[in-house]
This record gives structure tokens, C-alpha cells and sequence, in this order.
């Protein structure tokens, strides 16, 4: 079916649009009154995910409440390590735990890998079909995964941390069976996404949220080669890299054969453009606070990051948006853009 | 009394010295078995922080232990917002935690400042006195405080977090309150220091924790400023920022009065001398988890880090030791600089 709305890809493949599309990470969630309605008489996080029907009804939600460019399907990053066979738990407030981590090769000999893995996750790729199938073309669908390093990041240390120094660790001190995971991790990640364009996804955003927490050395030894082995795999749909925190190797993410790079706020427009060039189409990357301040101000800095990315940018924010931030604050961030 | 080593404070003041001087964040602490033996019989981290002869004697236990350049008082940067009248506590495996916290002008106009708050912290400063005297000149004492941005974040945000989104959102949302909460944090450090000062601190570093959370409009607003208002105060003692994840603001900070900066191990050397110049003394930045590496990687990564510094550096971790590391490896560092 042909896209009514086909801003976004045509600003991913670095055309000149008439205006920036718009749209914003976790906008499927608890920013929107149906959602926290819908999630209300679930058992859990878990249940939505896993539930085809459900997952396509909040990843349509604000494309109707928000009128935003691009629906992203609603799923969570750590699907992968379960389909290898580490199962995970998401705990109410506190976030993802895994009653089994990584400790050694042995464990990592253990994990099934590739199209054995890939096929475990037909409910995602449902979700995905029955989503194509009812936003009838209004705006593209991404589909996205996590990145090699950020999910080898959560099956080592189990949960989240501040530092993550139990993967780090396991970095520094069992480099071999590292990128023996890193490997097992790339091929299914590969597979799952070449699926998930098939399913219907018509953009690919790989997630790095732990990028930062490395030093550069490790950044380039660790997660960048894996990145952009799936980058080179996947022809099919254009590819989103964002990389938190990873500023320290922004040159490097530019070398990626990936279409859009996503930027968190602490990167200004001017280092980003410095570093990129004016030509490289970037995703990002308004404070997520700044949706909690009056609306003059959301319209202010709105207008005055685009303007200093000077084009080729897919309007977000920097990072997720934050579950308690007003939804008037949301609509003038998106209707700012789409004033433009 | 004189003090036998003062390479440290040669070092800060930009002097040449025969090697570089080497301690570590966080050295008294975890890391040492004669920290976890005393602690063990404690019935918790406050009680530490504030019986001036145990915290002036796991102050000493490192310089007996690793033999490091510098002794750094056992404190903690929340005693300010408690002398100020804001309790906290320290949940085991949790962190801090504070049962009120700011939510207004009306919460901050209760608050004491300056002198008055800072008098209540005689168990500090009598700490310092102590550890001084036992010292008997072996090596320079650090004094320290917290920055006032992050001490506001956890007086608004009432713990630690991922975001810190309540306390930026108190930024976007009540400005003026927090630049009244700022002055009189600003207010109280300033006298803090001098007393700290003046009971045998030697060198000042002020923490900026929580730097890499904001964005650098709202840093160069709500940080920076403050900070530039200490160093401009305080002219008895050297000073040493470290401002975590402020990457983007690294040639703002290098225009502060100040004789030190402090690095984060995601900034290559290469990154901080192309925009601090050769002559900034720098302090840092090998990441913390490589001490969880075998020794003779340690070894190499200090040597090659010290080298692309190329002088002016007072040596030591990105961040805090973590509480895990091995001992072996702590003293492979020092003694790894020690070598040089």
C-alpha cells in the first residue's frame, strides 16, 4: 500500500522535504491516557508486548492522539536475548531482570542463535503485519532492535545499572567470549530484522542506549564493528543508528553505511554538524525536560534546534520521552514541527 | 607541619615534577579489606561520616595501603543539604534518600545558608584535624564538596536516577527557585571550604556528579555560574573541578578559576588537550573497570594514558574505584605511575 505520508523516508534517504517530519521515541506509552487505559487491565508489561493485537492498537494510539510522521512498533529491546534463551522479567518500577545472566563461553555456547533464534518472535512480526495492516498507509512503520553491545550490556549484568561494570568487566576480562556473543547477537539480530521489514517495517532504528557507559577504545573494539556488520546486511529499508552518549566517536558513527544518525541532547547542533557534515541526516534531539516547561518555550527551543541543524533532521527528542510529561507538552513539540 | 610529598600540590599549581602524582576517587572505601573490616561493625555509612576519628581513620587506610600521593577526607557531598536542613539517609544497596525534598520557593526559604549552615559541620571539619595530625605531613589532604547542581538534583529529586528528570524539570519549570536554591548552596560551599581549609585541607575538588545529565544551555545556566562563584572565592587552597559527562562544556570549564579539571574516562586525551591546551593540569581519566583486567593490561593502558597526556596530570581513575575491584589491580596503578 502506498504511504500518504512518506516525510519521514523521504527525509532518511537525505531528500530535500517541505518540512522535517516528527515523531518521538516511546511515544507508544505512558504519556497517553489510552495507553495507561489499555495497560491498566493487563497482568503486566509483558502481556502487551507478547499480545499482537494489543502491541499494534498502542503503536497506532499516537499516531491518532499526536498525528505524528512515523509509528514505531511497540515491543521491547530485550525479546532478542529471550529468543536465545534468556528468559527476562520486567519488574514493576525497577525495570528488566534476568533470573539467568552471562558468565562465560559456556553459557554462551548454550544460546541459540541466527533464523533458530529469529523465528522465536513470530508475535513480533504479527504485531508488525496486523499494524501495517490498520494504519492503511498513513505513516511509515520502524521497526528497531537493540544493539549488540547494549543487549550483551543487560545478559551479563542482569538488570540495569549506573555503571554496568559487571559488562564491562566481562569486556575487559573475557574479550573472546565477548565477541563470541557479540557475534551470536549480530546474526539473530540480522535475521530478526530482515523479518521485521518483511512484516512490514518500513524503517530500521538500531538502539546503542548503553554506548556511553564505554570508554572510545572499547566503543570501537566492542560495539561498532557489530553495528556496522548489521548495517551492511540490511539493504532492504533505510537504517537509524542512535548510539547515547556515544559522542566521543560521532566521526566514526558517520563512517556507518546507515542513513540517520541519532543524537541524544547533550550534543549540541553545532559539534553534531561540525562532526558530520551538513549533508548527514540526523534524528534528535530536544531535552526530553524541555516538554515539561511552558509552551512558549517548547515552541522557542523547538524551532531554534531545528534551525541550527540547518535541515536533513528527523525531529525528536534527545532520549525516550519521560512517562509523566504533559501531553500538551508533546502536542506543541509536534505541532511546532508540523507548522514549519 | 611540612609536608614529605607534595607532588600532588606542585602538580596542581602547574609546576614540572619529576613524576606524576597518583590517587584514586573513592580509595577509602570498599576496596580496602581494613575499610569493610571497620565498617562491618558499624551500624551504617552515616555513622562513619560523622565519628570524626573513624572517618579520619579510613582517610589514612590508603596511604598505608596503596601508598597514593594524596589522602581524600571520608565524607559524603550530602552533608551540606542536611546542615542546610534537609535530612538524608543512606539506604543500603540503594543510595541516598531523602524523606522531604524541594518543591518550591517556600521549601527553599526554610532553608539555612552560609556560616549558619556551615558551622553545624564541626564533625568535618574536626575529621580533617585529625587526619592532618596523624598524617604528620606524609602527604597533601583533599578536601572536597559537591557541586551545587548536583547537590540540587538530589534535593529535588530525593535520590538517584536514571534522568534526574524531576530536578531538570524544577530547572525548566521553576527557575528562579532554583537560582535562589543555587546561592545559597553556593553560599554555604564557600564557607564549608574555607573551614575545611582551615582544619588542614590542602587541595579543594568540587564534584559535579550529575554534570552530564543536563543540557549545555541549562548548564552553562544552572552550573557553571555557581561554580565559578567558588573558585572565585576561595584562593587558600588549589581547586579541582571534575565535572562528570560535561564533555560539551570542556572550553567553558577551562576558562573557570580554577588550577584542576578532572576527566571522565569516555574523554581521550586527544579530545581534552585539543580543547584544554598542553598547559591545563588535567586530573584522571582511565576508566575504572580496566582494573578488572590483568595486570599487565593495566599496566600498558596507564603508561599509554599518562603518555597521550603528555605532562601536567595528577593521575588517576574516570570515576570511583568500583567496590569491587581487586586490590591487585588498584596497586598495579599505583605503582604502575609510581614507576615513571
Amino acid at each position: 500500500m502506498e504511504l500518504k505520508n512518506d516525510l519521514l523516508l523521504r527525509t532518511a534517504k537525505g531528500e530535500i522535504t517541505e518540512r522535517p517530519p516528527v515523531w518521538l521515541m516511546r511515544q507508544a506509552g505512558r504519556i497517553l491516557p489510552q495507553y495507561r487505559a489499555l495497560r491498566g487491565k493487563l497482568s503486566g508489561f509483558k502481556e502487551l508486548v507478547e499480545t499482537p493485537h494489543l502491541a499494534a492498537e498502542v503503536t497506532i494510539q499516537p499516531i491518532d492522539e499526536l498525528d505524528v510522521d512515523a509509528a514505531i512498533i511497540f515491543s521491547d529491546i530485550l525479546v532478542i536475548p529471550e529468543a536465545m534463551g534468556l528468559e527476562y522479567q520486567l519488574i514493576e518500577k525497577k525495570g528488566p531482570w534476568f533470573p539467568e545472566t552471562i558468565h562465560s563461553m559456556k553459557d554462551i555456547d548454550k544460546l541459540v542463535s541466527g533464523a533458530e533464534a529469529a523465528v522465536q518472535l513470530e508475535y513480533v512480526y504479527e504485531a508488525l503485519r496486523i499494524t501495517k495492516r490498520e494504519l492503511a498507509g498513513r505513516v511509515p512503520l520502524i521497526g528497531f532492535s537493540g544493539a549488540p553491545w547494549t543487549l550483551l550490556s543487560y545478559m551479563v549484568e542482569g538488570s540495569g545499572s549506573k555503571t554496568f561494570s559487571k559488562a564491562k568487566k566481562f569486556l575487559y576480562t573475557q574479550p573472546e567470549a565477548a565477541h563470541a556473543l557479540l557475534d551470536k547477537l549480530s546474526d539473530t539480530i540480522i535475521v530478526y530484522l530482515k523479518n521485521k521489514i518483511n512484516a512490514g517495517a518500513d524503517l530500521i532504528q538500531i538502539f546503542d542506549s548503553w554506548a556511553g557507559i564505554l570508554s572510545p577504545e572499547q566503543y570501537k573494539e566492542f560495539s561498532l564493528p557489530y553495528i556496522r556488520k548489521i548495517c551492511a546486511a540490511i539493504d532492504e529499508a533505510p537504517i537509524t543508528v542512535f548510539a547515547k552518549g556515544a559522542w566521543f566517536v560521532l566521526e566514526e558513527l558517520n563512517d556507518l553505511p546507515c542513513n540517520v544518525l541519532g543524537l541524544d541532547w547533550n550534543t549540541t547542533p553545532e559539534f553534531a554538524r561540525e562532526r558530520l557534515g551538513k549533508d548527514r541526516v540526523v534524528q534528535g534531539n530536544l531535552d526530553p525536560c524541555i516538554l515539561y516547561s511552558p509552551l512558549e518555550n517548547i515552541k522557542e527551543k523547538t524551532l531554534d534546534m531545528v534551525n541550527r541543524f540547518g535541515g536533513k533532521q528527523i525531529v525528536n527528542l534527545g532520549h525516550g520521552v519521560y512517562p509523566d510529561t504533559p501531553l500538551d507538552g508533546v502536542k506543541c513539540f509536534v505541532d511546532t514541527v508540523k507548522s514549519i
